[in-house]
């Protein structure tokens, strides 16, 4: 039996039922998505007791297919208002895949003010409360080692962190890695719909699982080798990933032009040496110690790109250490310390909040007179503050766009009031259009335009032109929502895209579990399919194309070194979703 | 000529046109609102370059009609996003008219970092650096006696104050009134739209001013006479305003069960007696020393609702000390000592903030654990933080909602992200309709249903039934939309609502005036045309019917001590605006 689980905050009723028939079939994305659309009223406060939260792992996962292992938690955002998938990795979503749990929804809302915990076996879900120890500002580096020392060393675990008991707009999901150090659902404040239904942590533990099984062993088996070569032959994702990590992309957005800087005042910057993905690299070499230079986010990856960076006496400061941060911190606030960005890394997974979100929140408290500009000193105490939280803590903690309003800006760069992340829309126009489009409020991973954009890889488009982006970004998006519904994290696309055989291999693999017939065209169909039913949702919250908009002020401020401004009129944009 | 002045904060050009023809015969919110709708992108940032922000006065300012001298502002707010009218008293409406000036408009926005002061006399408009001394945390007080002694004591202003000059979202515009102290367009952040252009004050010296021409002017005196008459005969307008001010209504709102408290979670309280509009008089009485009892906003006012509160010492504390700001701090907050409000009041004046906004915020930020419950001393400190700002300043200066999503609350009273004013839509269903379906975001003055429901004037429906509302809610709209057109007090209603003869004194006079023959059909007219040319630009801006809705907590939260929730369909609510 595959299960269904319903976890009722209300009444602490826990149902276990069937998957339902709509279901079957889909995973991840797609059933997260499909699930909030049907049941969350969309006009609900994403913080009362009518939202609701749902763990799924994908259609791959817990299966020996490389990269499979993400987790999806889907929701009404708490910082969007729109719908809301945020993926993971961890060890999570293996072990539910491997029970047979195919999602895990937590509704309704405790009375009273006590946090619980829900604890996953095979024999069901009890919900039991927090020990005291873990609540009321314990960090989450803390809290995993106190839940594993209560629940064995091997149990997964999905945490709330402090800024996520404070329902904090920033607060993201923890999951505990195989090295229990953290992986992030983050982007959303989904962590504060946590805290919201009063659940403090997930614990999983997957004794005496079934494991998934496959209808067509061989044929997976061939299809899983053939897709694990594709993607360890492709330069990015078999190489330039494991050696300088996601921070490899600081010089290639810096040499393109499109690495915003000083809160998108700029495209490139000449500190760029002091935080590119060549300095982390050499700098864990240089302090060895604990270091595992690249290792991966969940078991069976095979791209490891995940960096561990180590202090000067070698010790762990921060693992996990992305590009995406190290842009936000180093390039848009102007910190020029790679230590310093490492140090507000940990403090940000300890308190539990998006590292995207803050750093560009953090920026704009820049401009706004919150924050010295390029102070990693001042900013790692502002941060922390937002687990107490104080009032400039919960400023930070609100994101973005709450910084923007209470500095009176009107340069805040949020679609759907989510932060713009690491690439500038103005010189990489096609990232833009996903960013504008997108059902998630601006984020680069709903559509990786920098893919063909950039890096050249399925596809070869002129950042700096108009001409082919909207078909583009259209794709990327579709293609996106599925590969999101597998549980393969992103980074299999540089195996997939010009590479006919890893595509194919990817969708044997599917059909060898399930023993069924996708072709390329059915895929395609799925994403459409998800996209239309986030979109509906949205719709019915109330967003309306004039929300697919970017940031006024990237029509009229050109981006040096190319001077480009966002240039796609309104009805260009719509185009995207034309399909 | 009727003039219509713009005014470009980017090249500091001056052009005074002739009135454009499809503005002529509209005034105040007639003339705002059409305005913004057709100059103003929807989709802009209202801080940004691309907002403009247009004072006018109404139709029959500067005319002898009684209570006739209100200004209407409109811009985008920052608050709100939706298009924005605000209206206050004071002495600018008359100036403006008597000098023929139908509009001034302000738009662009300055490079540099300096404010500056428009100076309006009969010759024109110049642009001024504003003297250091106003600015950086000078309060209106003091900037006001500043500026009388600078222009003389005769000029009109209006005025941002330091929240203003920090672009925050409760900023209001202060006017002078006729005793120097001030009168706001308060709600929605108008004050940061100023600020953003670098406007610290508009002074206005009618010297050589023509008057406004009346067409007939023996048939404008004549229905004059019966207009005031009608005001005065009635005990609310005639009577009641007068010896109690507007917080008169704590005691009726409490009977009713409607007077929200502590942070909307009841609808009556016990502490009435301590803040009553009966007590706040005899406190007047008993003090004395510069004590006007009542006075009125503007010249030509016969209501003269306004309360001069003095402290122990006789020395005034602060005046126009209104309802809805004694409803919010002191029930809604639960602050019990009216000697408190009466000096957060004045704070909030200084700074330059909106009582509403400002007070439903404090109750917000006490239910977040901000601030403590009821704490007079704690708030004064805290709203003075405002004007410096502080982090908690900055929060408080930024409105309930942001409030609310920096505590993580899902009890947050706010339509389209505006704060719900000092009557429950729970037991007053009426109100609530206002509140969900105005274009202006939680709005008690964009139809006043109180007054069929609670004050039975104009109207006698149940307010514990959703029988009639819907019509009411639209009649009052309609006709609130017109009366605002007019420059007149929205308390004029009293002497209008039951009285035939007064209501056709007020369009004998609009028609006196200007050589007419408008019917109550063109007024009905009038006021549609006026609602829908609003809600086109919220369309356009991104506005849906998801977005007319109360929070969701009213729908199942009963409100003691009638235990009503609200219960309206959207199908229903979406039918106010069906016209």
């Amino acid at each position: 039996m595959n299960k269904f689980i319903r976890v009722d905050m209300t009444t602490k009723k826990v149902e276990i039922q069937e998957v339902p028939e709509k279901y079957v079939g889909l995973g991840g994305r797609g059933l997260t998505s499909n699930f909030v659309n049907d049941e969350v009223k969309p006009t609900c406060h994403p913080l009362g007791k009518n939202n609701k939260i749902i763990f799924a792992p994908g259609m791959l996962s817990g299966t020996s297919a490389p990269n499979s292992g993400r987790i999806s938690v889907g929701s009404k955002s708490p910082l969007t208002g729109t719908i809301k998938e945020s993926n993971a990795g961890g060890t999570f979503s293996q072990k539910m895949a491997k029970m047979g749990i195919k999602a895990l929804v937590i509704e309704g809302m405790p009375a009273e003010d006590e946090f619980y915990i829900l604890k996953i076996t095979m024999d069901g879900v009890t919900i039991e409360e927090a020990p005291k120890e873990i609540l009321g500002g314990c960090g989450n580096y803390k809290a995993i080692e106190l839940l594993n020392n209560k629940y064995g060393e091997k149990v997964g675990i999905a945490l709330a962190g402090p800024a996520g008991e404070h329902r904090l707009p920033t607060a993201n999901i923890s999951f505990k890695d195989p090295d229990s150090n953290m992986r992030s659902a983050g982007r959303g404040g989904l962590g504060a719909v946590l805290g919201s239904k009063k659940v403090k942590a997930l614990v999983i533990d997957d004794t005496g699982a079934p494991g998934v099984p496959i209808a067509e062993p061989e044929k997976f088996r061939e299809a899983s080798k053939v897709f694990a070569k594709a993607l360890l032959d492709h330069p990015v994702s078999g190489q330039a990933l494991a050696a300088y990590g996601t921070d490899v992309l600081v010089n290639i957005l810096n040499e393109a032009g499109g690495l915003p800087a000083i809160n998108f005042t700029k495209g490139r910057i000449d500190w760029n040496e002091n935080i590119a993905g060549e300095t982390l690299n050499a700098t864990i070499k240089e302090r060895g110690g604990e270091g595992k230079v690249s290792h991966g986010c969940h078991a069976g990856c095979v791209i490891r790109c995940s960096q561990w960076y180590p202090d000067k006496q070698g010790k762990l400061i921060t693992s996990g250490f992305e590009y995406e941060t190290i842009w936000g911190l180093g390039a848009d606030a102007g910190i020029k310390d790679l230590d310093d960005i490492a140090y507000i890394d940990r403090a940000m997974d300890d308190i539990g909040i998006d590292s995207i979100e803050t750093a560009v929140a953090v920026a704009t408290a820049m401009e706004g007179g919150l924050l010295p500009w390029g102070d990693g000193k001042a900013v790692l105490e502002a941060v922390k503050e937002v687990a107490i939280p104080t009032p400039l803590g919960r400023l930070i903690g609100s994101g973005t766009t709450v910084v923007g309003k209470a500095c009176g800006l009107f340069r805040v760069p949020v679609v759907k009031d989510q932060g713009i992340p690491a690439y500038d829309p103005r010189p990489i126009k096609g990232i833009g259009l996903t960013y504008a489009t997108t059902t998630m409020g601006a984020d680069h991973t709903a559509g990786y335009c920098i893919s063909g954009n950039i890096l050249k890889v399925g596809g070869n488009i002129d950042p700096l032109k108009k001409d082919g982006q909207i078909e583009y970004a259209r794709a990327m998006q579709i293609g996106t929502a599925a590969v999101d519904s597998t549980g393969m994290c992103l980074f299999v696309y540089f195996g997939i895209a010009d590479n006919p055989a890893g595509y194919q291999a990817l969708i044997d693999m599917i059909n060898a579990q399930y023993g069924i017939n996708l072709t390329a065209n059915d895929v395609d169909e799925l994403g459409k399919s998800v996209l239309k039913v986030e979109r509906a949702f949205n719709k019915a919250a109330g967003f309306t194309n004039a929300h697919d908009r970017l940031p006024e002020f990237f029509e009229y401020e050109p981006c040096p070194p190319h001077n480009e401004v966002w240039d796609f009129t309104p009805e260009e944009i719509d185009e995207v979703y034309n399909f």
